[in-house]
């Protein structure tokens, strides 16, 4: 049987049960929409995933992109890829009908995305990366350079990328040296390198639009300095497209994502890069901010279908492989049985089921909080579900990303010898699963993120908003028949021990705070998946087939094992454990 | 500055200081040694590991085994490791001088073999295979067996494998199905398919000799039918060698461990392919289940070595990589500082540390126990050091493979964007590492040979030992002023739950019992590493060095950070939890 990659009706049943996808439709912005647009939708998204893009990922794979010539060379079928995800209309889906868009709520599309992720992660990023580039221009460019880019954009003509990390400067987009000379003409004349731009060159596309971070001359070390600007490959001129003056200084190797080129890009080398300002002066690391959200969401989907793919290949295995016999059992004649006979077997089966479905719930519930949090009618309403999006997003970023390589490893683990050779997929999405701990910000950053600016800075006002949220789920799963307790108790550490953390900062202990940033991060994505899988269950308890037997189990298995963990974690923030916070790098070696 | 792969200061401090390496020269066996016998061979092995092997590493890594015409090409490098580990006289140095051996504790040999194996694990596996299928032979072989092939395999001529696994049996050994057939001359004619034979050809030696499990003709099924051959790639006739009807019937792409390849044998196809039995008839895999210590070991200490060889790199990285700023500054003027000024850098150091350092610690406590239960004068000492050894063996196995492959994620973690690209090392030790917690018998058989053989079968003798060191050392490290009370708490919590276990197991609910087998392997490793991080924690005491307060910080850290999980995994036995013993296989999609 063929690898589904995600189940269906895994899906189905969060977008219309517990995610109750067709109330977004009594909004405004969605009212064209119904569960009559969102499947035809779904289904399309299913057979480009299934059909185009999943034959193409072992042989991406396999021949990752060359660089000869100063240019990058692709897979051939990324052509064929492209050209059906430009059809199916994925890059502007979420995008308004004035941009060419279909307007579905980010909570159908992140959802439906997950397929096209799971069939050929490469292949998708160039969709993603497009839409995300393009959505900064719709939101801050001006009439100029919307109209110079915008709609060969969304239209698939060009792709879009993020250019933001320097060599010397990583993780630190306060280092970022890149700088833009203003011209008579209202550009920017740009030099720099940048390094690790996905997509940054390829040969599928006619033109490419980087937006880049970089400093006008004279401005404020620092991110107060930094500035947004559309750089493109070729620019447009009175004869058409020419040559922009951004190099491809070299090609990364990747371990994984392999369809997707990261190359190095030099800016300016001989004084002739033009840029676009997009947004104020100083101002775009706040704009590129305000699309943070999106993007990060985007990477923890890309975990959960990394994660995904490679949970129901070894389901299948599992099932196929007839190995050893019952527990007990003395009889040597006996016929092997199936792996998933073996208890220790369908425990790795079942967490990975727990991870990979409960990223896929907290991944609907944060891209549902988008969706409230920009259309819903009353701005209370608006304002709670952007304080709770922000809150969630570190999460649901890392998440599936981390705990997301372990359902991967488990995977490969499960396939034996087999799992250890590349006859078999597993080792691939391995592979492929390790980037989403480091881009759009190490897991380190989504730490400081979520402890220092979403939950401290914003004086719990966040952390009050989730809290709500759980234990009202809590009340409707404990209704419903489903043991939630242990879900409570782990708010009920988040938010005690968030107040001892705060109270710490304030008395000027900085890195007794934010020392525990991961503890933290950690204690927060066990209770959010909690929650995530309560709401599944408080739904699931309803029926009584397997597929709502099995959601339930894992439901348990969630906060039967992993939930007490919250206790230990909020121990190591209450007491100010100290053995990692006061260790000298001298010592280590 | 060269990555050191392994800390000397570590090691001597282990050997000399923790294990007391030089008491076991007052075994007779031992006599002959001491610690000016010592310091040359671990000098020796240093250098081969640093300025032979790991040169070689990248290179072997970049250019796996070719298959062709019949036969596998190795990396020609491997000419040179094998001429300069022979040269070393690594095979036979934990063998008596009766074959050639200098007799070395395994305590020092093990952790001597450590800097090999993080040299060029691959390179190393020659070596180490050899020794293991020679071991056999020696141990089992009758004179006609020894005098064939035990010398030319001491000596590095042949090399040999370990031949067990067939495709459609994978961890299950009762189901083998090679057969061998009685000749008139005492041979067999051997006939059946081998799968994952690591290093079952090459183009280094003249010969292979292959340890082979197989059925003679008429033998019982399952575990009781099982013999133990040496089949040779060719075999010794009047006139010199001659081939053996040993087919390469392919070569598996593994995903690391590069250097050595591992193939598929199909032995007899023109039925001429001859064994010579070793051991008596039907007892092969008792024989071989002997030799599984030592095997069970070299893959810990494997896990140990890759681990530390990845922790070393990051460390160097951490501190030359300058990027961001400390936290709560605010001045945007100022330089970067070192990646280790960053409080989760160094958690993610110190993290490392604890676990390779924790598992050569472990490693060395049994490796110990390997040469008390051999050497011992008294038979109560040989049969207690007997009864942990087989009690920590699937431990000191899994833990540092299974933890492993997480430090080794940590060292790509803290490479950034670097990390996932093949220009840096982190990912290869990763891919290295992964094979670790599936050859030599995998997690999940590790875990039910821990709780069903190790422990349950035994009626707790073994625990009981393995309680009465954990308190010795807690003692002792408490008087010395180091607090080990979270060990004290977490042997009671182990101590505990073996009775609960046992007595349901003993109720007759083997599930009850068994499918707890990985919680309860996860909690004997967090207290075993712990007892091993409080006999070094006992000794680092005395000194105020920063080598000795980075022993106590990571000793510390294990045990504020680990060891409340025994108390976790402890509850999930004793209450039974059901969440992952009942689910059904149709429940998992």
């Amino acid at each position: 049987m063929a690898n589904p990659l995600v189940s269906d009706r895994l899906i189905d049943f969060l977008l219309y049960e517990v995610l109750d996808a067709e109330a977004l439709c009594a909004l405004p912005a969605f009212s064209e929409h119904s569960r009559a647009t969102f499947d035809p939708w779904l289904g399309a998204c299913r057979r480009v995933a299934r059909e185009v893009l999943w034959p193409t990922y072992r042989p991406m794979d396999l021949e990752p992109p060359r660089f000869e010539g100063g240019r990058v060379f692709v897979h051939p079928s990324m052509r064929t890829c492209w050209r059906e995800l430009v059809g199916l209309g994925v890059l502007a889906a979420s995008r308004p009908s004035s941009v060419g868009g279909q307007q579905l709520p980010l909570t159908v599309s992140t959802l439906s995305n997950v397929y096209l992720m799971a069939g050929n992660l490469s292949a998708y990023a160039y969709a993603g990366l497009t839409t995300g580039a393009a959505h900064l221009i719709e939101a801050f460019g001006d009439d100029a350079v919307k109209s110079s880019f915008l709609a060969a954009m969304y239209e698939g003509r060009w792709t879009g990328t993020m250019a933001l990390t320097e060599p010397q400067a990583g993780s630190s987009l306060a280092d970022v040296k890149s700088t833009a000379t203003p011209t008579s003409g209202g550009r920017f004349l740009m030099k720099g390198s940048k390094i690790f731009i996905s997509g940054g060159d390829q040969d599928v596309t006619e033109n490419i639009v980087h937006l880049v971070l970089a400093r006008i001359d004279g401005a404020p070390a620092g991110t107060r300095g930094i500035s947004l600007f559309a750089v493109p490959k070729l620019r447009p001129s009175g004869e058409g497209l020419r040559a922009n003056d951004v190099t491809i200084a070299g090609v990364i190797h990747k371990i994984g994502w392999k369809g997707l080129p990261s190359v190095a890009l030099s800016l300016g080398d001989e004084g002739d890069c033009h840029g676009w300002l997009v947004g104020p002066a100083n101002q775009g690391l706040k704009c590129m901010f305000q699309m943070m959200n999106e993007a990060r969401l985007m990477v923890g989907a890309n975990g959960a279908a990394t994660a995904s793919a490679a949970f129901h290949e070894s389901l299948a295995y599992a099932r196929e492989r007839k190995q050893g016999r019952p527990l007990g059992s003395t009889d040597a004649n006996a016929e092997p049985v199936a792996l998933t006979e073996h208890p220790d077997v369908r425990r790795m089966l079942l967490r990975q089921k727990a991870i990979v479905e409960g990223s896929l719930a907290l991944i609907g519930l944060t891209a549902q909080l988008a969706d409230w949090s920009e259309h819903a009618e009353q701005a209370e309403r608006r304002a709670e579900a952007k304080l709770l999006l922000d809150l969630l997003t570190p999460i649901a970023k890392t998440f599936p990303a981390e705990k997301g390589f372990e359902a991967n490893a488990l995977s490969l683990q499960l396939h034996g010898g087999y799992g250890y050779s590349s006859e078999y997929l597993p080792e691939a999405w391995l592979r492929d699963q390790k980037l989403n701990t480091i881009h759009e910000g190490t897991t380190t950053i989504q730490g400081l993120d979520l402890l220092g600016r979403k939950v401290i800075a914003g004086g719990g006002a966040a952390l009050m908003a989730l809290d709500g949220r759980v234990r009202d789920a809590v009340k409707r799963a404990q209704a419903a028949g489903f043991d939630a307790a242990p879900l409570e108790r782990g708010m009920d550490e988040l938010a005690r021990v968030t107040g001892v953390l705060g109270a710490r900062g304030a008395s000027g202990d900085v890195l007794g705070m934010m020392g525990h940033s991961a503890d933290f991060l950690e204690l927060a994505s066990t209770v959010a998946v909690g929650w995530a899988w309560v709401e599944v269950a408080a739904r699931a308890v309803q029926n009584d087939d397997d597929f709502s037997r099995g959601l339930r189990q894992a439901a348990s298995y969630w906060l039967a094992t992993e939930l007490p963990r919250a206790q230990h974690l909020a121990r190591l923030c209450e007491t100010n454990e100290r053995s990692y916070l006061d260790v000298n790098e001298a010592w280590l070696d």
